[in-house]
């Protein structure tokens, strides 16, 4: 069994009462890290973190008598524009100003009065990164995704045989990794244009989303040997949604035999809430994997792994073409995602990660990679949803899909439930998609 | 025709009489920069600048009366493990730099005396990265190494159409790029047993080194659009000696289809100096570039680049074993190359990498992509060498290698000539490969 702690408690309400709606992403068991600061206020960015439709001002803490010597401790950690130092507290830390947090946040808190000058209005907060990525690395791990995708490019095909055998991943990059509400240029580049037997450069035809979770890791590794794989998460401080924004024709024909570069490497973004995995510890579970011809190998395997290894986060995205928001017309959600039906765990890929005695730091980002099902509504991104642009889908707006338009805004949300318990949500991820910038020369 | 100055003139000479050396690798025309410090002295890393066979010692410089005003603020831009600062003042404060460092160290400069007491030998030396790494991306530049590795896999195969048409890449590891005389632990991993027909965890049976030139930027582009071909060559601040150690079993039980991960992300070192692209200026030649179906596309070409858009500088690759060592065989030369014989220049990979708005940030290091020639003694690695293998070279001391043996050290010199004019030298990257360290499970 994974050991729960009071802060888990269901029943446990805030008096802040907007966290106690049901339909909150924000309650009192969730309290997820962010950067921010008052839109249009000019002030500096500064740690916060989430409750109900509030935000805690973290630095402010440090004016409130009486509060612990951890969280006086969080509330310097936090006058910065990242999360950095908070970070680098490790695992035993997370939890103590946790449960300090909690503690400040219950109905029977003492600290009611001097905490209310402490609350940003969520609506009229700015985000930033969670602090400058280290390295990006971005996973392969769901097997629906490696098969449909394989499939949309070449019927009958199956996910490669090395997919089974380990969490396969490829180096990302992390200059162009932003945050939420980012205008996503279409990005130029070179693709193979068949019809007259030649390369030629220009704005994407084919670009695309990719429904990911991003994993923040908190506490770096430099010992040249391989993470033991139940303590791997130990490294991660915590989940957030990301975007893989990915251009299919210049991944077409850039990919082999390098991988994707340019056809991924102009924009990654990241939502504004960093969900630790203690949060997250009530909903943990076995993975749905697929059966494999050979067992995991040893030092990818563990019995916590199998049996308490995946989180149920279920992630959805929608889409609002330019046209829908003139017209008033909701966005239409195109997907509905599970993680826990990957093959691989968080655990996996860290361990995985450090197999070669690669040294990991804090801030790195991991990406889970595209997360899909086996339905047609499960897919993670367009070229599964559309095969490839073969079978455009219709928008409520009467439009068609095959990849994303100009003006398109994307956006994901993503939460982690379980019968009898609070919701722990993610917030939202949302971008829009705007013209090609045009170049100088 | 490419402007030069009086630092370029060939026949001044340095009152620092080892720089006047023929066979030096830092006559007074080159002064390459670096981060340094005395051995054993306990002292901190500064950065300095080589003179034959001294160190300059920047910080120390602030200590000299009458010195310029840019040498002044040289002084305390130095004082840090970082030639961040320096990196960042753009191309006119490199070359401000350069004319200033050249005039106090020519024969009839004024500061002999007070000089004297900023000079480190080389010989009592350790260095260190010469920044934090932002991203690393590693080209494949190359035709002679991309025909002769897919021979080596597939006879008779060709380099994939894409490679005619742009400087492919792949982002790597910035967390394990490591300075010269690093000891490279056998990297344990993943691999195919064919035999038994199941992927097996263990140390690498195929470690491989790549002879590469790392590119320094030192100005990033943060501008949505493609940097024009003729401006990027003014955000590298410098070249140094890259050895990309590459576990070729995983590379190939890996690689398809996101390209190389573990394969390549143990171990990438780096040799100490970095010679400013203003030394190497006089060395400008065109490419010899193996003729393309397609004429190269419209972003990527200049007359500029086209006619001087190359380096010819020679690599020379030698492997001394530790029999070779113990019994005092000098290591043995196993390759030399030449970087103006690939297919891409260094102004087409900076523009390439930006052609999607990817941002590109000061400390960002790429990686040229294995330098290799046509003839077999010009194979950048291992895997071209023997064939993967198949074909073991012998050395002096009579052993066999198909691969890279524990104990083995790699050494890498590199040097840029011409008729008529001194050697710009890189010095030495060194490194020695010891088993794979154990884990503790």
């Amino acid at each position: 069994m994974i050991p729960l702690d009071f802060t888990h408690d269901p029943k446990t309400r805030s008096w802040i009462e907007s966290a106690n709606d049901p339909d909150s992403d924000f309650p009192i068991q969730n309290l997820p890290f962010t950067v921010f600061r008052p839109q249009g206020a000019g002030t500096a960015f500064r740690c916060g973190v989430a409750i109900g439709d509030q935000i805690i001002d973290l630095p402010m803490l440090a004016q409130i008598d009486g509060i612990s010597t951890s969280l006086r401790t969080l509330a310097k950690l936090s006058a910065s524009d990242s999360l950095a130092p908070i970070m680098r507290l490790g695992a035993s830390g997370w939890r103590i100003l946790r449960h300090d947090l909690f503690r400040l946040l219950t109905v029977d808190s003492t600290f009611k009065a001097p905490l209310r000058g402490c609350l940003v209005d969520q609506a009229s907060a700015e985000f930033a990164l969670p602090c400058v990525v280290s390295d990006f690395t971005d996973f392969y791990t769901s097997v629906h995704h490696a098969r449909k995708t394989a499939r949309a490019l070449k019927p009958g095909s199956e996910p490669p045989a090395n997919f089974y055998s380990m969490p396969m991943a490829y180096h990302g990059r992390s200059s162009t990794v932003r945050p939420s509400g980012s205008e996503v240029n279409r990005p130029q580049g070179q693709r193979w244009d068949k019809e007259n037997d030649r390369a030629v450069y220009g704005p994407s035809t084919r670009l695309d989303y990719e429904i990911e979770l991003g994993v923040l890791l908190g506490i770096g590794h430099k010992d040249s040997t391989p993470l033991p794989i139940d303590k791997a998460e130990q490294h991660i401080f915590g989940l957030c949604v990301l975007n893989d924004w990915s251009a299919r024709d210049f991944q077409a024909w850039e990919g082999r035999p390098l991988g994707p570069f340019l056809a991924k490497n102009f924009a990654t973004t990241l939502s504004p809430w960093i969900v630790t995995l203690d949060a997250l510890r009530p909903y943990r579970c076995a993975l749905r994997r697929e059966s494999a011809p050979n067992p995991v190998l040893d030092y990818l395997d563990s019995e916590l792994n199998s049996q308490h290894g995946a989180y149920p986060i279920e992630i959805r995205l929608a889409l609002e073409s330019s046209t829908m928001r003139k017209r008033g017309i909701e966005p239409q959600t195109l997907a509905r995602v599970n993680f826990s039906g990957g093959q691989w765990t968080l655990a996996q890929m860290v361990t995985h990660h450090t197999a070669n005695g690669c040294s990991l730091r804090s801030g790195d980002l991991l990406g889970t990679g595209t997360i899909s099902g086996p339905g047609q509504h499960e897919s993670g991104c367009l070229l599964e949803l559309t095969k490839n642009g073969k079978e455009p889908i219709t928008l409520k707006s009467g439009e068609k899909r095959a990849y994303v338009e100009d003006g398109d805004r994307v956006i994901m949300q993503a939460q982690c439930t379980a019968v009898g318990r609070r919701r722990i949500g993610f917030g939202t991820l949302s971008d829009t998609v705007v013209a090609a910038k045009q170049d100088h020369r």
